[in-house]
């Protein structure tokens, strides 16, 4: 395995200064994840393997973004298997730092705030996660910056809410990084890539499967021009044993503000995000599609 | 005058990047500041020039830091004399952008939020103050950000809460910058140079010494090992006309807690930061000594 392990800060900033000059390298890809890594992560690792000179990640399991110390604690670690799918996809350094190695003054007194949009959807039950995601994000941003012409970062189009708040922090505090989103990668049976499948029945994970055929369906609609008729996609959620909805709405991919109600009812145009969340038995699942016509 | 003016975001990226890979920089060192530059600024400007291949300074009257529109209206522009300033001083790129350029979405959503550290002493009758000045400095550092091996930012001791948070969002936020604290220029008589000083009458300027005098004897007191006595300190304050003190205090230069009140008490040993602020005629005055002993 080629791929270099790196645990602190400090190291990651010297490798990535002698990689630049030694190398003259023109740009870094750098994609950051929580490990329990999947096909989904391999596509960001791939994407910034091909469009950058040098490509970097982090795994790291950041416990501000996390509301309950369960949740933190039963998150799966996996690091070897995180190694070598990152290795495969060429990626050249990866990042682990401890906890102490990002937070050395415990919790930190200066952080990043989302702002409004994080109070929506996803926000709406999990009070302080984005602003806990935005804060590791603008330090990993820091940390994994190279001295470099371009910088980019690569993030799954599946939290959308939180690409969209990735993308406003870099456009708010002038962060010298582009933002790359990458399409949702699915299972054959249309399931979305998530490290919390593994924790779905075979039964639940069958009723999971609503979630992307309502997307389907609008995604269908939206494309032929017709009205989205919201209620028959929210209607074939509900039907599946087991799954409670929390939210299935169209928004503004940009202000995450539902579109007006009359998308339902008259031919869709333009652009509109559909985004769902729901909890499947012990899980709760999130996913979306963009609808453009 | 060799002073080059950039105006623009994208300007200044592009200017950083020409200069350093032309000149194979190896060092850039920026000042911020709201411009109506004196001789304080002057001593930044100088010590950035000596110790970088490259200085650049920035002039932004941030509106998201002042609370009241009226202290944002009679904040003085003085953007000529300012430049010359900043050109005899060897600084090579003056940023300053309108409002509209750095917030070009408005009110920005995504913020930097100073946290505890920001409720104490100029936070306490300035709500919000911490939070806009960081924001704009984050923004600002990332901005003035070279592609260069090392970066470094100028800020003056007399806003010594400030320098501390500046230098806590480095820490908490892994911002790739060095922070490098310049002492308080001050005038003959000791007054510490502010660009609010030329809202003081004579008869309150020679009311306002009592401050630098005020610190200058925990100074000596501190240097010889004797106890601070501040009630001292606190009623030379007092006893100048027209001037009404808001705090004094002793405090540790990391964390602004008051040190052990037995500081006045016994004899001074290790570091401390004695802070004061006071209203004066119309003005609103801080200065602040280091305490070594």
């Amino acid at each position: 395995m080629g791929i270099e392990l790196i645990t602190t800060t400090e190291g990651l900033r010297t490798r990535l200064a002698e990689l630049s000059q030694a190398e003259r390298l023109r740009s870094a890809g750098f994609v950051p994840t929580m490990g329990a890594l999947h096909s989904g992560h391999a596509a960001l690792a791939r994407r910034a393997a091909e469009e950058n000179d040098l490509a970097l990640a982090s795994i790291f399991v950041n416990p501000l973004q996390f509301g309950e110390a369960v949740d933190l604690e039963r998150y799966p670690r996996t690091l070897d298997a995180d190694l070598e799918l990152l290795d495969a996809a060429g990626v050249r350094l990866a990042f682990a730092p401890s906890v102490e190695e990002m937070y050395p003054y415990g919790e930190p007194g200066v952080r990043v705030t989302a702002g409004p949009l994080a109070a929506k959807w996803e926000g709406a039950s999990r009070p302080g996660h984005f602003d806990g995601a935005l804060t590791v994000v603008a330090k990993l941003l820091h940390l994994a910056h190279a001295p470099v012409p371009v910088n980019r970062a690569y993030f799954g189009q599946k939290d959308a809410q939180q690409l969209t708040l990735v993308q406003q922090m870099v456009d708010d505090l002038n962060l010298d990084v582009q933002i790359v989103p990458v399409p949702i990668v699915r299972d054959a049976d249309g399931l979305a890539l998530s490290s919390r499948n593994r924790f779905l029945s075979e039964a639940e994970r069958e009723s999971a499967l609503v979630l992307s055929r309502a997307l389907r369906l609008l995604e269908e609609r939206a494309a032929a021009h017709e009205p989205l008729d919201l209620d028959s996609a929210v209607a074939l959620v509900q039907s599946a044993p087991g799954v409670e909805l929390d939210y299935f709405e169209v928004v503004d991919p940009r202000t995450l503000e539902p579109l007006a109600e009359n998308c339902e009812f008259t031919p869709f145009r333009g652009e509109g995000l559909a985004i769902v969340a729901a909890k499947v038995g012990p899980v709760r699942l999130i996913d979306n599609a963009v609808l453009s016509s």
